[in-house]
């Protein structure tokens, strides 16, 4: 039998990971990330498709397939947590187990970036944990399909 | 004379309609609410342009198409109806008949979907009236046309 | 069988509707809305109870009279809709369809005129398109008494 | 010398009590209220004069009548209690003790039902003990009613 | 030419005026303002139509009845000054001049008596004076008319 | 003995009445306001001190001057009704009537000229009279020096 | 059978009652009103464990143990009502009745003391009885019981 | 060298895990959690003290404690996350990595429990992920205290 | 004749003064507060009882015992000040002289820093003054007990 | 050396001290406070330079001039506390120690008098200790003027 | 014929620009400022009339003066630009352009900074462009005004 | 060496301008700002690279783009001013100048339209100077590239 799939969705200005104020964001790029999150999920039993984009849009259509292809959702919305309404509801669609995670701990960033919609769709909340977060992402993912199998 | 043309415009997460809650949204898809508009249409005398996407520039674009090509606008923003600014924008630009659609009455949900703002710019709101509601409004699209005639 | 009937309950000030602001609510009357609804209904098949009052616990007596003798209601509340709990908690228990009526778009007037009590408990909400909006609520009210019956 | 008179002034929806939902409200009527509270009042010498109307104002007058005729009020503005300040300015005008009586916890429920008006001047506030509550409020008249005499 | 009627509209509860709190309201009763009106509108060439209801309907109705009949509106809303959206509605509907008065200045009393919604309609406002305010009222009503008149 | 005063102070901006916003405010300007003050207080026994001023501070110690040589004050606080504390402080200590008057209903202009702070220490207020406020506001004053005597 | 037992748990500061602000709590000791419980309780067949503490999670406790030893609660949260969710959420997990007891009415006073977090868990709510509130509640929770055991 | 100590705190009603609504909360109690943690901090090289209280000052001090003794917390602050301040204000003097725990994801749930206070001081946030979250949690702390080491 | 005591209490986390964020608090520690407040208070014939607690409950026992056995109150409420209601009703029932002392002035923090409950029961509050602010609160108290004295 | 010069700023209304409601601020004058914060400076090896006005800009301009020839500001801004962000700035600009007095303990006062905007620059703030409190405040200032010198 | 003069005012505190916090807004100060816009108005053929106050009123005075003598009006507000109505209304009449400057962008400083009431009037806001910024500012009022000549 | 770029982004809608509303927007297409940039750019040594797109996330990847390629962003956000935290996110991570423009005042516009996400980045703003504004804010880029190499 072929490994779930978990889909880790990343969205507008992670591209720039790395790069942008390596102060506050660490100096690790998305594309280590990705490399990392590749070998953890390999030690899982689990694949995982990983992508960015600063669309909306796609982000969105990015949800929409997860529901045909994937057991569960990584979701790093960045600044779409925070407005969008239509991504939330592309998420209440989505039946598995779905982690928001933010890289930075928002509850100490300003008021703008203290009530995230997505939350209200998400299974778990990850927070503040800088890039190891999506390793510890996937590790409760696998945890989390584990329950709902038993 | 040709008929006049009338944009049925879908926003974000539309597409997967029948496939989504089917205990709240119903099990029509979005293709059978086409394929019924198209039938109405035919028999009031107007065309339609049937368009659905999830990405909040493109809805953007196609009322500016609209400008130019049709009648009146039917619009079912869905989430970006209580957040965008730039779509009420545009709608602002349209000086057709403009008549906002949601499936189910958004005022019975949670907060977060009781203020839209392209209501703002909307001649007509109709609500909670499921898939039938497409069909009403395009009725009540050719009553506003025929008003605007006299 | 006999025919099902609609109560179509109009609030306050409508009495003067016609002679109030035309260039808002054009000049139709109330007398003319009631006739035009009676034709309307008898083509659907549907009796109509059409009554206003100026009275919040005369509106709220109609709603309740309807429990025991109507299928459906289509309510135009007027300024009740936006401060009357009583209202609200009335129409909660009538269990047919309910679709709330505007004549104009009430979200494109003052901040007072944006929150509607009443469409808690309404099925439906029809708002802007004018003195035709009760035909289209009737059109509306059939499809709704249609969809339960199947 | 006679009883004291103690008003049960009962507000909007009361009168379909036992019909409205009777998995909230229980199936006791008002006629049964009614009629218990005239049993419990005679067990403690009061006389009861026990009122129910769905019109603001009428409510409003009871009050005023019961300057004149009435020891005390219990009073269960239903949905009044969230919007009417005229019936708190009539109600500020009774010098007697005033009970307000819900028979919900009203505080469990919607927002919208979270803040009595009338409570600002209700001597005294019972809420959630269903249709005993009315039985409890005049035991609790009773004993304002002795303490205002002694 | 007979003279010009002016409605004296007084809301809820105002028909125990002298009764209520006399510390803070006087002991002047509503027939003594009313004499004293008829008295003061003599002397100005005016005729008065003076009232009192509780009920907000039938305080609208006659808001109604003075679009044909009078030539000016001096409104002591009283508690529906600050719920009644139905009341305001009604009173944009008349064109005359229109005084809203209070006999108490509500801006010094409890939050819930700052925000008057008739005041929205209204053309002059009047409050703090006491019973001597309905006299203020129908001199400045007089100026009003004659302003109108030039 | 000689007559009452009562000082009349105008606030910010009145010097330019007449010349501003005519549309709005009327032609009058604040030199024909004050003869007209003249000579109604002529008529009413009382003896008027007709002040304008730019400058809160200034403004501010008129009613302090009052306090020794005023029976009463009538005060048009314009702009600093809504901002001003300080003005609010000093007539809580100015202990003869103080009416407050705005040429227009302020309740009719934009939110940040609804709530006036002034309003809180007034005895009544007049708004929305124009230029005739300031005599009826007179009138008034008469009243309520007259009130006092008894 | 032994009794049913009624935990009457008692928050901060009550342990002065009868010394606190006599003129609004009366001067009753709150070791008066334990034994006006006892008797009351003893003649409706009920067993009462009196407790009250300052620490929030001395209540907490007394919630907890309650779930074992109490057929029912009743709570004067005092100051705790506000402020406390810790106490909220225990009072959660009691299925038995609970009755949230105020000795003055709170809506009566500051702002403060108008929103009450536990009244949301409540079965029932009695305010403004003051000491006599004790009797009437432990009536009112042998009503509950009684209607829990049919 | 001796192994790093991570002090496990928690708080309100935690005791009662397992038995409180097991449909939400799982039927996993306190004691079962901790010895999870205990065999998960084998693993990794850590000494855990685990710890729960129902008083908020009791809390406080184990934090206080933690300055001395502790290289991290893990807390779970239940009810006081949205209340105190106090306990704000006591991890805002622990220097080493703090991760606030919640076994549902509170965002989810109603308003009150959105806005957790402790996640201003807190390093990382991880809710929603049941008891698993505790061993999630001690994961994630290894990996902060290494990146601390570096 | 003894000389008067004065309650000095302190609230959550100040046993930590001194090793507590010293750039901001200074690394004067609780104890060299008290030794100074105790010099200070013998130099002005005045007893001190000098407390910490992290206790809610236990520093409203203190104010409690105050009621007995002090002349005047001090108290440092830190975290509490801003969200306990029963520490404010407790302070209520004290009478002598209450100062609430911050050692830093709180408006300059973060916003939940800024509304002190307990400044609504206090007679005076010394705020921004460090360690020294102590002393001053003690010399403040001397002359609030003078001036009580003649 | 000279001594260093503090100045004691008084702004609006407070010319009038001891005539002001004397219930309330006593009847101690501004003169009375100046020479008795002269006597206290003299003691304490200070000069004071002591002003009173009304006029907001002047006060600020006081401000500056403290920026050349004061060591320290006690500033009573009385109403602007309240709404003068010009105050502020000007208070921002001056470096030396700042103490904001008032009278009455503001925040027992309406809500428009709790969040003065002047403490978001004061060094510190002593309120509610009546004319008391400028000897307090002039203490105070010698201290931190101490502490800035170690 | 002569050229357009430009009225360039300044609020409170401009006059210790330079001084004042010169790491946010540098050293230049008002004279300079004066001197450089002199320079830049000559090459654009307009003069200058170049102002600064910290008095509310005489700023206000300063607008009523370019009323008759002034083509547009520079206006920095500084502090008075989120509290001042009455400079608000001052500015409304004023009929040529109105330029509101901000040396910094306000939008980037505290809360209390980002509503500018003054925003309301202005035909253009230009903000955080430095001192700078009052060039730019000549040169956008040379744009205006040759816009209304044609 | 060669010229500095700077890029200028245009927002949502802004493709229409000169057709959309010409009587607030003026008729000046966005090809014709486009030229008037280029000739202005030329004549101070810039080049410049001029976009507009609808769509939120390609807005966000020009400014990407720009971190590699421009030395200043001059970005008239339009609708997503008001919405995007993400397009804010994307501009906090360039640190060349960034200029937010807007052709209108949209401070004199609706509530929706007054708080820019977009100016919590931006170093300055220019608005209400209608297309000129373009020309503006490229002379005032100039000058704040010149400040930043000095």
């Amino acid at each position: 039998m072929s490994e779930p799939i978990v889909f880790v969705l990343n969205g507008p200005n992670l591209n720039l990971l790395g790069e942008r104020e390596p102060a506050i964001y660490g100096s690790t790029t998305l594309a280590e990330i990705e490399a990392a999150c590749r070998a953890r999920a390999a030690t899982q039993g689990l694949a995982i498709d990983f992508r960015q984009t600063n669309i909306e849009g796609v982000l969105i259509e990015s949800v929409h397939e997860a529901r045909k292809r994937a057991a569960g959702i990584i979701i790093n919305p960045a600044g779409y947590s925070f407005t969008s309404v239509a991504l939330l509801d592309s998420l209440k669609m989505f039946e598995g187990p779905k982690i928001e995670l933010h890289i930075s701990n928002i509850h100490r960033r300003e008021e703008i970036y203290h009530r995230s919609l997505v939350s209200r769709a998400a299974t778990a909340v990850v927070a503040g944990l800088g890039p190891s977060g999506y390793g510890i992402a996937l590790d409760a993912m696998r945890l989390l399909l584990d329950e709902r199998r038993t």
